[in-house]
C-alpha cells in the first residue's frame, strides 16, 4: 500500500484520480488540496463522492503539510505554470510526483517559453523527468520520480501516428491532425466561451497551428522517428463533455495495404494494455472509450492509398489525463499497469 | 408571383423550404406530398406550423395532380435514386426542377453508379441540368431547367477550397477535407445508429474516403481547377442538430502570406450575398451561421506556410439544402439573389 | 418608423431583440450599448451579425448621447436592479420604456425588496408601469409609457393558468407549478454553474418555492382571480439552449371533462396571435415554438378529472423576452400587434 | 461463486447488467442472448467491450441451451409481454429469476391488461414474485426465486415519497409527480421519436396520468400507507442519456418543519447503502448519481409548510434497473447488498 496526495483537487482531472484511486487496491488517498475559499469535504464540491469520500480538501498547498501525511506519490493537478513552483519542493524531500500540467514535458525551455508565455525556472528538474506515455516511455517512466503526464491531446496523436514513425512508414513533414475534443479538455472554469449556450450546437476550430500541445506532439512524434517531424495540428470544440476523436493523415513513403497498416498496429501495441486496434473496417467512436483508460485506434486509407488516415478516441479525463497519471504511478512503483484501471 | 410544390415535405429539408418560402414575397406554395400513409395537414407532421400553415400533404406523388395546381417550380425533396423517376415527369411539362437529391449532380453516370449503387436511367436529363452552386455556378443556373443542388458536404467544401484553385495556388493532389455534421444531415430517418443516445456524448468518423459526396466534391474542384483534383475527405458525425464545420487542408504551391490569401477570398467573394470571409484571426463557428444562408469562411496557415487551412461554416438544412434551393429559384425566375433569405 | 436603442445589447436577449428590429417594416435601430470595456461592432460581439448589422455598440449607458440620436422607444435589456436606475432618466424625457428587467413588475415593493434584496427607489413610476403580458392587459399596455416586460417563467405559467381563475374553475390555494428551462435564461454570464459540463446530461431543480419569480406569478393570478392565489413553484435548469417548458397542476373546483377544458382555452385565447391551443390528445413540446414568439398549451386532466395538467411551451428569449417586448411595442405604438413577429 | 445468463443483452440495460456483472466479485456470466439476426460477439454490438469481453451473444432465447450452462440466476431484460413467456420455463427448473420487465410487477392482473394491453397469462408466478425494491421489501426479496425489478420512474418515485406515506405525514389523495427522464429509458429501439435531432434542443410531457408506471407507483405506495393512494404522474422527456430527476409534490396532513421532514428521511435510510439524504438546503441533481447506484433524496418545503417536494435523482440504467437488479440478486444470495456495486 502507498499513501497519495492530490494537489488541486477540485478540477475535472482531480475528481477522476480521486475515482480510480479510491478503488485502486494499493493506494491510499491521504491528503487533498486546493485553490479554494476555505477548507471544505471534498463531497460538498463534488457531490457525487457523499457518503463514499469525505475527505477535507484544504485550501492552501502547504508543501509540509502534505509531507506530513506520510505521501509516497503527490499527483499535481494544478495550472500550468504554477505546477512548476511545486514540483522541486516534492522531488527534494524524495517524493514521486506524477505532474499533470505541461510544466516538464517539452525538453526544451525555450520552446516552453515560447509557447506558455513564461520563464522556465526548473530546468535541472525538467531534464530529470520522464514523459508519461507508457506505451513508447516505459523503461525511462520506471526510473523516474518525476514523471510529466502527458496532454490529453498528445495522448491520442502520438499513440496514433508513432507506430507509422518507427516503423519508417511515414513522410515527416506531410502530417495533418485534426483533433475534436469534449468541453472537460478546458478545463473547470468560469469563462464566458466555455458557458452552455455557447457551446451547445456549436463547434469550431482553435489555435490552428499554434495549439501549446503541437511542440509536445512534435517532440515524442521526433523521438519516435530518430528526426525532426513537423505536424499541422488543428483542435476544435465539441458539445460533449468528455472524449477526443482524433483524425491523423500521414502520407505514406510509398502505397501500402490497408491490412498491412492494421498488422503493423496490431503488433505494435500486442502487449499494451490499452490500446485497442480495430480490425479493417472499423472505425473507433468516443463512446466506445468513455469512462475507461483505453486508446482506440482505427485506421483507414486514401483511396490511392499514399495516405493512412488514423483514427484514435480517448477519454480526455483518463487516458488523456488522470487514467494515464495513474497508469504512469502503477509502473513507477512497480504495480501491474492495469491496476486500478480496469 | 410563383406557384411552387415540395415535394418529400415531411424531412427536415421540406419543413425548411416550407418555413422559407411561407415568408418569401414572390412564392406561393400549391402543394406538398410525401411518402406517408395517408393525406395529413402538414402542421400535424411539423407542429410548429401550427396556425401558421395547415395546407394538406399528399400521400403520394402523383404528377398530374401536382401539375393541376398550375405550378412553376418544383423543389424535390425526395431520397437519392426516388428523385431520378420524377424528374423528367416536371421537366418535360415545362416546369422548372429543383432537385435536392444527389441523382443530376454527378456528371459521369459510372461515378454515380458506382458510389450510389444504382443505374442511372435518365443521362439526357443529367447533361441538361445545372450544379446549383450560385456562387460558381451561376451563369449556368440562370438558363437551366434542371438544377441539381449540391449536397451539404460538398458545399462547404467546394466553396472554401474553390478560390485557392481558380487562382492556381493549389497542389491539386494534396488536399484533405475533415468535415463534422450535425444529425439532420443524415435526415429524419427512424434507425439505430441516429438514436440519440447513440449520437449523443460520441463522434464518430465515418467512410472515410468513400463517401458518396467525394467525386461531388471532386468534379466541381477539377471544373475550377481546369484538371483533375483528388481529395481525401473524412466526415464526422457530431451531437448537434445542424451545421456542418469543414476543416480543409490544402497544401500551396508556394509559401504564401495570411493576408494575401485572405484578401484573395476576400476578392473573390466580393459580390456573393451568402458567403462572408473573415479577417485574419478570426475563425468561424457553426452557431455564427445556425438558421441563415451563409458559408462563413475563416483562413490559416500552417507554421511553415506551405500549407492553407480553410474552416467553413454552414448550417447543412439551409445554405447545405433548402436555403442554397431557394437562391437558386431566385436565380433561375430572375428575383433578386437574396430574396427572401435575410 | 419609429427610432429604437436597445441598453445591454450584449446579453442574450439584447441579440434577440436586435434580430427580431432588423426585420421589423417600422423600426429602425438607432443606438446600442452595453456593459463592455470599449465601444465595439456588435458583429464583433455576435458574428451571426457579421454583413448583416455592424453598429457600434457604446461602452456606456449615457443617457443623452441615446436620446441624441432621436429615439422613439428604449429596450433596457439590463439586469435587475441596474434597470432601476435608468428607467425614470428615459421616461422624464417622453419617452416609451420597455424594461426586460424584474425592476418594475411587482407592485408591492416590500415583496421586491424581499426577492431581489435591494430597496427600490422609483416607487412612482413602478406604480405608472403597466405589466407587459398582451393577452391579459393589453388595455393598459396600450396607454403605458413603462412597460415591465414579464419574466420568461412568469409567461409560460400565468398564460396557462390565467383562464382557469378567470372562468372561476380553479382552487386558488392548490396551484403546483414544474417548469423546465433552457440555459440562456440564465443570461449570458461566466459563472460555473452555467460551465457546458456542469449543465450537460444533468438536470437540477433550484430556489424551490424561493424564487424570485414566484410572487410575479402570484401577483398576476390574484389579478385574474380577483383573489389572493398562492402557488408553488419549483424552477429546474435542463442543458437545452433555449426554452420553457411548464407542467402545472390545477386542483379543480369541481370534476371538469377533458373537451369542455380544451374549449374554454380556445375561446379564451381566440384573438390572441401568440396562443395556440392544443386540441385534445395533443401536447406541446419546446421545439414548436423555438425560433418564435408562441406560447403553445395543451390540455390534460387526472384520471379522476379533479386536477387539471396545464403545459405550455414557450422560447424563453422570444415569448419569455424580446419577442414579447417587440409585441408591447407593437401595441403601445399602434402597429398591427404581430408586426414583425411572424 | 454464481452463474448467471442475461436474456436481452443488447439493449441498454443488458450492457449495464454486462458492465456491473463483469466486476461483480461472486458472479461470472455464462451466458448471453438477444433478438438478433445471428450470434454475434457482444463486443460487435458493444465496442466497448472489445478486448474485456467477447462472449459470443446467441441470437435466441432457446431456454435449454441457457440452463445447460449450469446457471443459477437469470437476468431478463426483456421487453414487456415478452418476458412472460420465460419466466416460468426458467422458474420451473428451480433457476432465479430477476425479471426487468413490468410482466411481474403489479399484483392485480386486470390493471396490468389495461395498461399494458395483453392477457396475463402467468398469474400463479405473479403472485410468487417479490417487487424488488430492496429499500421497502427486503424481506420477500431474501425470500424470492422471482423478482420484478421496478421500473425508472417507480424506483425515483417511490424512495421519495414511501417515507411521508409510512410515517403517516402524506394526504393520500394530493401527490403529484413530475417526473424528468433521459432517453436510454426509452430504450434501444430505433423510433422516430427518439431521433436525435427530434429529442435534442427539446422537451415534451407524455401520458399524462396515463403512463403505464402510474399503477406500479400506486401499487407500491398503497402498500406503505396501508390505504389506497392516488398520484398524478407525468413523466417528461429531455435530452440527456442518462438519468430521472423526481420532483415530488406531497401534501402533509399537517404543517412541518423542514429538519423534521430531512431528519425523518435520514432516519428512515439510515442502514439503506444506496440511498443518499441530503442536507437542507441541497438538491440532488442528475450528474450526482450518474454511473453509481444511488438514488439521492432532497426535501423542501412549500412557503405554507403544507406540501412537501421531494427530489430523487437516480441513474434509470442503475438504480433504476441493472443495478437495482444486481442488488437483488446480492439479496437474494446472501451476498452483502452492495457488492460489485461501489
Amino acid at each position: 500500500m502507498i499513501n497519495v496526495a492530490i494537489c488541486g483537487a477540485t478540477g475535472y482531472t482531480g475528481l477522476e484520480l480521486i475515482r480510480i484511486l479510491l478503488k485502486h487496491p494499493r493506494v491510499k488517498i491521504k491528503a487533498l488540496t486546493a485553490k479554494i475559499d476555505k477548507p471544505v469535504k471534498i463531497s460538498e464540491v463534488f457531490p457525487e463522492l457523499l457518503g463514499t469520500f469525505e475527505m477535507v480538501c484544504s485550501n492552501k498547498l502547504a508543501v509540509n503539510d502534505v509531507l506530513k501525511k506520510g505521501i509516497d506519490v503527490v499527483f499535481l493537478a494544478l495550472p500550468h505554470k504554477v505546477s512548476m513552483d511545486y514540483v522541486p519542493r516534492f522531488l527534494d524531500k524524495g517524493k514521486i510526483v506524477i505532474d499533470l500540467s505541461a510544466d516538464f514535458r517539452l525538453k526544451d525551455t525555450r520552446i516552453y517559453e515560447k509557447f506558455y508565455g513564461k520563464k522556465h525556472l526548473q530546468k535541472k528538474y525538467l531534464f530529470a523527468s520522464a514523459y508519461g506515455l507508457p506505451e513508447l516511455c516505459s523503461a525511462r517512466i520506471k526510473k523516474a520520480k518525476l514523471i510529466a503526464n502527458p496532454g490529453c491531446y498528445p495522448t491520442g496523436s502520438i499513440l496514433g501516428i508513432a507506430p507509422l514513425l518507427l516503423k519508417k512508414k511515414a513522410d515527416l513533414n506531410d502530417i495533418v491532425i485534426d483533433a475534436k475534443s469534449g468541453v472537460t479538455g478546458a478545463g473547470r472554469k468560469a469563462i464566458l466561451p466555455l458557458h452552455f449556450s455557447e457551446v451547445n450546437e456549436n463547434i469550431k476550430a482553435y489555435k490552428i497551428g499554434v495549439h501549446q500541445h503541437c511542440p509536445e506532439i512534435e517532440q515524442e512524434l521526433s523521438n519516435a522517428a530518430g528526426k525532426k517531424v513537423s505536424i499541422l495540428f488543428t483542435p476544435h470544440l465539441v458539445p460533449i463533455n468528455r472524449g477526443i476523436l482524433t483524425t491523423a493523415y500521414v502520407a505514406l513513403k510509398k502505397q501500402a495495404g490497408l491490412s498491412e497498416l492494421v498488422g503493423l498496429y496490431k503488433t505494435f501495441y500486442k502487449k499494451a494494455p490499452f490500446v485497442r486496434v480495430y480490425d479493417e473496417g472499423s472505425l473507433p467512436e468516443i463512446k466506445n472509450v468513455t469512462g475507461s483508460n483505453y486508446c482506440d485506434i482505427g485506421i483507414a486509407l486514401s483511396p490511392d492509398k499514399k495516405r493512412c488516415v488514423i483514427v484514435t478516441a480517448i477519454d480526455n479525463l483518463l487516458k488523456g489525463a488522470s487514467g494515464q497519471a495513474v497508469q504512469n504511478m502503477n509502473i513507477v512503483c512497480g504495480f501491474p499497469e492495469a491496476t486500478g484501471l480496469v
